[in-house]
């Protein structure tokens, strides 16, 4: 099946328009703080959250609202988490109704979203201010704003479409994510919004999204802490006029790798934007037993602060990657790993059959000062494989994270 | 029971002896780099280990070794790890042959270990000149040095010594300890020897040492690696003449005191120790509903990235301790959290109940610019607490870590 890129992110897909404005939940009035994507039809929704037994508000909230796979807009902020902060579900409920009262729609039809301070009281009056001016904005070239304004300590807005087929009929899909810090997913990720024109019940949603985020998501890390306010969620129009997908089927196929090459695109994007990053790391496992297997030692590579410490040092240091292969969990040899190191400037072998193999350090320097690092990594023990991405630790992921809140 | 602190370390208790000396593994010729502790009597012995898959081979022929439960020496290398290198196993074996003529004892009844790269084939030569050296200068005013054999990049030797009684007699006890990176054990931890002259039998010194690692060395967390040859081993000589421990009684808790009052210490100078750390971290968790679940929570908050981070920059962001509460696993309520945090500058209660309460900023910036800071969280929804450490997340980690290995 092909699967096209194409520009428009958020909006690529038939009937959807978004906005985002400076409200004033940052003081920073040049920082766009809240951003809201509408569809003209009511949409087929799915949504999966974070596992961290701490949640936020409009984690609760949007979860009681989906209840019924049904969706007509989301509207999130950044700037405050609205997490651990009193009456926060109240306010997340009231953002619902401000939002459903200028779109015409029920406020069960919202999905809400916060990102930022963890445990600050968060006021209603941007909202209320907010939400008219940007309903009145809401077109479809403004995908870009809409990527900006859920932006936390991102450098880059983060957008990706593609264009696919269903039952002969052309289905765009369009995403937007952000993510830099707090990063280490579990079931859902940070926040990321999907939009798709294609027609296909919430339940066939919810199945393709479940299984795709942990190829996607799930595999990222920046810093091992997993947020209380992952989000990722997805809402389909039917506008694109397929035939609906309600089971398995080569439609939903292709709908489930249009979804992949959107999320994975994304999460990658993340990863090359993890707070401090100089460099994106792709950690890929192959002849792993089984894929659950190849994913958890993925990203425990990946994961491992004194790995990411060395990608920033330049230095071919495979001791530290094998003993993160080595306490990942499951059931595994590590008796005949090969190890080797790729990026623009070459290949290197570093480690085979789990021993030390001679190698040129120079060469190795010269593959890890690439903006891109690939580690392969074969286990020889089966067929399995999976990647991951994530990025290096650098001092300046000690400076924005040892910077005061306020 | 009263434990005393006392002087001495490793050679505290009656007939142990120690030295070390620079035998050549290390380049720096300032730098010791082999460490022997004997006893003048054969020991009862018990050892744990790293639960990493990919282990040292020294953990292996020590695990050999101590089938029997009995030890007589340990011998210890810095410099190199002697783990995926080739002939690492038969290296190992033929160090513990050299040790084992030295002393005139069986080969079999020697401990080794090894700490320091990873994947470097490492040669008999420099033990074939240090041992016999070492073996000339041991006495028992040596525990210094022989801390200082071990190190890698610790920058203080770690030694405790304490004095209890077992049916009315004195008996010592000893520990000697490193670690400083790749700290997370799980299991057993680093390295750590510990001596004693009381009379207990292999078995419950065993059982002794397997619960207490869970509440010293398991709890505590500098980088989240969890290493190749972590270890920790005791020796008992029975030379100080009581009665000889051999089930559950008023002597068994009096010894298994007296080791978490060597253990406990050891594993706070670790913490304090860990690479480019400027504070030592302690978290205690009261009120969760049992001990495993308590020990969870309190070893995820010290091993946060965020956290760390935010200790470094005396930023008291409590978000980031509520997001790790949270992701530790087990089944816990999270909804009635309180946090405090206390140093020698004073106290401050900066969440209750989960949610925001004010706190003067200032003076919590104060508490956290001490050296030694103390993080209090209460679940309250049960009776067990648990205590963990660990130390900040500095720009001077990311150096010692970007740094080449050659």
């Amino acid at each position: 099946m092909e699967i096209k890129t194409v520009g428009g992110g958020i909006c690529a897909p038939k009937g959807f328009r978004a906005a985002a404005v400076h409200c004033g939940i940052r003081n920073n009035a040049e920082k766009k703080d809240l951003t809201m994507i509408v569809s003209d039809r009511i949409c087929d929704a799915a949504a999966v959250y974070t596992k961290n037994k701490v949640k936020g508000a409009p984690i609760e909230v949007t979860r009681d609202n989906l209840t019924d796979g049904k969706a007509m807009a989301v509207i999130c902020n950044s700037g405050n988490a609205n997490t651990c902060a009193p009456g926060g579900k109240e306010l997340a409920r009231q953002t619902c109704s401000i939002a459903a009262k200028c779109l015409k729609c029920r406020h069960e039809d919202i999905i809400v979203a916060s990102t930022g301070v963890i445990g600050e009281k968060i006021s209603l009056k941007p909202f209320e201010k907010g939400v008219p001016e940007i309903c009145e904005n809401l077109n479809r070239k403004n995908s870009p704003d809409a990527a900006e304004g859920i932006m936390t300590t991102d450098t880059v807005p983060k957008e990706m479409a593609v264009k696919f087929m269903a039952s002969g009929k052309e289905c765009f899909m369009g995403g937007i994510a952000k993510g830099s810090g707090m990063i280490h997913p579990d079931m859902a990720t940070m926040l990321c919004f999907i939009t798709s024109d294609a027609d296909i019940s919430s339940k066939m949603l919810s199945a393709a999204l479940k299984e795709d985020v942990k190829n996607s998501f799930n595999q990222i890390s920046v810093d091992g802490d997993t947020s209380t306010n992952d989000m990722v969620a997805v809402m389909a129009n039917g506008m694109a006029g397929n035939k609906r997908i309600c089971c398995g089927s080569r439609d939903y196929e292709a709908f489930a790798e249009a979804l992949h090459k959107v999320t994975e695109e994304l999460a990658k994007k993340m990863a090359a934007d993890g707070e401090g990053a100089g460099k994106l790391i792709e950690v890929l496992v192959k002849g792993a037993p089984d894929k659950e297997t190849a994913r958890r030692i993925s990203r425990s590579v990946v994961a491992s602060n004194l790995f990411k410490a060395a990608c920033f040092g330049q230095d071919a240091n495979w001791g530290r990657i094998i003993c993160a292969i080595g306490y990942a969990p499951g059931d595994f040899r590590t008796d005949k790993v090969d190890i080797s190191i790729i990026s623009n400037a070459g290949e290197i072998k570093v480690c085979r059959s789990s021993a030390a193999c001679g190698f040129d350090e120079e060469k190795a320097a010269k593959i890890l000062s690439e903006k891109e690092i690939k580690v392969r990594v074969d286990i020889n023990q089966g067929m399995a494989e999976a990647k991951a991405w994530g990025c290096d630790l650098t001092h300046d992921y000690v400076t924005i994270n040892g910077d005061k809140r306020t």
